[in-house]
């Protein structure tokens, strides 16, 4: 029982890695760079974007959001005047807990490649799985909010070591909590030592121009990839 | 391929309800009351578990802590001297992001069913999956903390339909956030009306004395059920 479990696992994981390979051309043909965002529920994803997107010189951002309902995120961002496209992942059963490679490949047609520079994809709240399926992304960002507590790169290895950037969210609560930000940035090094990182607070705006450097350096960097 | 996925999901949650059926009619037999406690990662479950386990008058409370990996949460539970089993998902792909049916199966011989009357399974930190998978439990409980914003029924209303208790926690920190309580009850009222729920805060102590009161009744209504 186990053991067929874990083929028809292992199957799928190929046949998204396949998909995301697909994507990854379409997006580098068109010249996009693609951030795969994540983060548990509620840790501040979309107002980090709300930040940001709208204000990035010289990169033209779009938005992929990603959620098992609804479209609340979306509308969010929408209101900032960039292109944003939904992908809603009820359907099925109960809503699948991730975006994978097929989903993306499906709402390819709806995106705007050819006017921007930077597709941000706003992966659904969840600290395991998104770390798991590729998506066609050039890189990977996850937020970790500091209300969390200071075990969860612990818990959750896998989604720390996938990124590139970690970025630890609402430092302006540190007072109210029984959290050592110390502490949590050790455990982040525990698992992925040395990722970049980024402490920010969305509410106070601490840490966002660093935010913002870091997606206008990304943008250039896979550009110049490109470019050879 | 979209239709051959969802068709191998259903087959996965048949043989799911299968084995939680066996598991409940074991819980049954032993005369213990099972709780499955959910959550995204970082609400409190654990916090909100250590004000209680130990002061239940009359209950004797066991515990089974599902993780992806680690055993911290079973260690800090363990240190108040209940008896506490660990199930452990990352075995397989990247790991599983919610405990199943055949995992809690697994777990059986490792409870002390006869030395104890409530068992609280601590699922893994998600809210998304773990509401899709029934594990033989007699009622189910989620966390919702107030950090984590008012959309979250709106967003993931499987978890809050699927419980009979909501438990609205960290509402000390309700003076530092932008986040009305009233909005958030009333968004849990549109996905789950009239749902149970009671507002805690682990740190000052409010609402632990209901949630303490919870459980008890719990358990008493299902040993009054199963006397018939």
């Amino acid at each position: 029982m186990h053991r067929t479990k874990v083929r028809v696992v292992e199957e799928a994981l190929d046949a998204n890695n396949t998909i995301a390979a697909a994507n990854r051309a379409d997006f580098d043909r068109a010249g996009v760079t693609v951030v795969n965002f994540m983060s548990a529920p509620g840790a501040g994803k979309t107002t980090l974007l709300e930040r940001v997107v709208a204000s990035l010189p010289g990169v033209r951002v779009g938005v992929l959001e990603g959620d098992v309902q609804g479209s609340m995120d979306a509308d969010r961002l929408a209101s900032l005047h960039v292109p944003v496209t939904q992908i809603n992942t009820g359907a099925g059963f109960g809503g699948e807990c991730h975006l994978d490679a097929n989903m993306v490949r499906s709402a390819i047609p709806s995106l705007p490649l050819q006017d921007i520079d930077l597709l941000i994809v706003e992966n659904v709240g969840n600290l395991v799985c998104p770390a798991e399926f590729r998506i066609g992304e050039d890189v990977r960002v996850m937020v970790s909010a500091v209300t969390e507590g200071v075990d969860k790169p612990l818990k959750y290895p896998l989604m720390y070591r996938a990124c590139e950037l970690v970025i630890v969210n609402k430092i302006d609560l540190l007072p109210h909590l029984d959290v050592d930000l110390d502490h949590l940035l050790y455990n982040i090094d525990q698992v992925h030592p040395d990722v970049e990182r980024i402490v920010t607070s969305a509410t106070t705006g601490e840490g966002i121009e660093a935010w913002r450097d870091w997606l206008i350096r990304i943008a250039s960097r896979e550009e110049a990839l490109a470019a050879g």
